[in-house]
């Protein structure tokens, strides 16, 4: 195995989204990225998590969208992956899982506005929706045009995918991300998290808001040159 | 044990739809046919799942509903089952319980529609409701009866019971099914997603809906010629 | 140990409510009596239930309310368990919780409507609330109190404690009864599932009822003489 | 280490927050002081809780908040703690977590009123939520500043911190406090649980509410002189 470091981390976070309950039956995968190999790994396509080594994960080239290690079918959402990681390049790993409460959000159709410092520390503002496909997308190049909708939206509304590393398919499910896969999947925990707070946040008071200087402060607290949290 | 296999798997399952949390002291129970021999076999009534043991389960037969293996006595369910496996020739198993959401939605009454693709990827649209039975019904034939409004059901609405594995009895619980009693869990499983997404997703947006171009590219994405999730 | 075995049931349920997940910290408590002796055995006070052990079980007579086996103070809420052991003669054990979505109910000051057959296979219709406590009462009697107005208002509704084993404490929480301290958990478990499912179907259905003859044939399926519900 | 006691129950109780299911990730710290000695202890900032330990946690002078043993960062809400070891002389130990419905209502910025006696055995009255920072507070002081609104707000409410051991931030999230650390924990556990309870018990009823002599019974029967729950 060549590329046995990312299929192995990899293999860890696909376990990892299991562990953090984020995954019902086999709805969810991550990917990461070795940019200077110019390729990215990803779960194979409806095996369970369970018994999932590293050896069955997918290793695909950055440009052709070719395999080029692995003898499994990969992901039916690769191609997705394969676009955000194209047009993001800040971006190190994708996490996608229906994890409840932000599923409920996208099924809804609705973003996920900021109410408190919890989604502030890993969120700099609203969670968005992408925009709907075309009908004639979602027949001829679903998961394709599913990553240029989330890489148009943001191009659109003027996020940075390095402060806003999350998105709601409308009708889906959340897609994450982070500078390393390990940093998705805690993106990831965050989401749902926050996703279930705002829920019921609004049921108690529909004018909740998060001052702008809170979200400011706390998003800064944690990321940027003036970060003070944790150990560095 | 001429039900050896049988009988294991029906055992394997009656301790997976606890393991999944869909059950709750003793309110559910799963069996499977084997259609070549024209018997099914299902869990005995009232047992414990920690110590069900493939012995426990009783097979019975398809035309005469007599047992024909196993010395205890059937769940009281079993009725209902026996006229879904002569209804419904495509089916290898199905699951009943009293899973919170799906329940939940059935004492409401209302069928459960499809508000996104974890909904899509199972059930070709909404979850229907049985139609209620007569109090006659109710005081002479109840768990008969049950069964056969599912049937009628389905064929007043036109529904294939491939398409869409689960029912919902109004007041009381969920039937589902699938081409293997594996799969039948797998759908119980889903259901109960969905059903918790469904109650907040509505809750978040009364007009919530999936386009129908959507429901049909996930539910063809996993079932059909056309399928092409997972290894095959 | 003259109570041994009575004891040791009465710690094995006392460690079972909080193994089914009905108690946070210390609040729940759990007895058995024995009718024969004229004793009934119950937690001491303020005990953590990981480190319960049979000899810490305090034992009482059911005529005078001495302790008369154990060096533990009993539960602060024996009053009301003695309560309701002498008024309600077909019941063998009591459990209290605040189990979540029970003490939601008893909080709101509703009684639990029959809106499915999980209600009715274990409450013969409507989980009733008490009558408030006067002020003198909560004052100065309060424990005793309790136990009288669950009583008078089993009387006053109509109610066989038999048929419908628990009762929701206006402000406070549910005290659960049954055959066995067994059944007691059993219906102490059921009460929080259908208390969870009452507060979101009706969320769902404002209008949602069970029929009265569907009411019965459920009851009557699992309890009296034409049950036939179980092995036997 | 000196304060290897201190450090070890700080530890303790940092990973108790966990197990208890009141922490996502890393949000959330523990401290205790040892008054005789004039110093407190608490988590480092951004460390796993699973790899904690006691050399890892952080010992603070109570006058000058300088670190006086250990050679990791305290966390970064140190200085809120320490506003509140200065201010409020009969605590032990503050517990500080984002617990999901707590935080909903700190989110909301609704104080939690009393509904029950589960509430009424922890907080003698509403759980209120402080003041809001001033813009210029949240962008110079912010930790310092939340301390201190939490300070003002029970004064200019005239509570007693020992009475009512819990504070909302708004928009943020609750901090907890006891006698002793353990005490914190319980406190932050039933905070949780009655947070949870009171959401639902207003959907049900919006008007419920706890009758004074109720609420007043409960508190006392648990603290003060008069209490005579437990073995004491």
């Amino acid at each position: 195995m060549k590329y046995k470091d990312l299929r192995e981390e990899v293999c860890t976070i696909n376990r990892g989204i299991v562990a953090a309950g984020l995954v019902t039956l086999t709805w969810g995968n991550a990917s990461a990225i070795d940019r200077k190999e110019g390729v990215f790994a990803i779960k194979p396509s409806g095996i369970p998590y369970e018994s999932l080594k590293p050896e069955d994960i997918v290793v695909l080239d950055l440009e052709s969208g070719d395999v080029v290690e692995g003898s499994l079918k990969p992901s039916s959402d690769t191609p997705t992956h394969l676009e955000l990681f194209r047009a993001f390049d800040g971006i190190g790993g994708i996490v996608h899982t229906h994890s409840t409460h932000a599923t409920i959000w996208a099924q809804a159709g609705r973003e996920i506005p900021c109410l408190g410092t919890t989604h502030a520390d890993h969120f700099n503002g609203k969670v968005p929706v992408a925009r709907a496909l075309t009908q004639k997308e979602v027949q001829t190049e679903y998961e394709v045009a599913s990553g240029r909708a989330i890489v148009e939206t943001f191009r659109a509304m003027g996020l940075n995918p390095d402060h806003v590393p999350a998105v709601l398919l409308p009708g889906h499910a959340p897609f994450v991300w982070g500078a390393t896969l390990r940093k998705a999947l805690e993106n990831a925990i965050a989401l749902e998290a926050v996703a279930e707070m705002a829920l019921h946040t609004l049921s108690l008071n529909t004018n909740a808001a998060l001052p702008d200087h809170v979200l400011e402060k706390h998003f800064t607290r944690k990321h940027g040159p003036k970060a003070y949290y944790g150990q560095k």
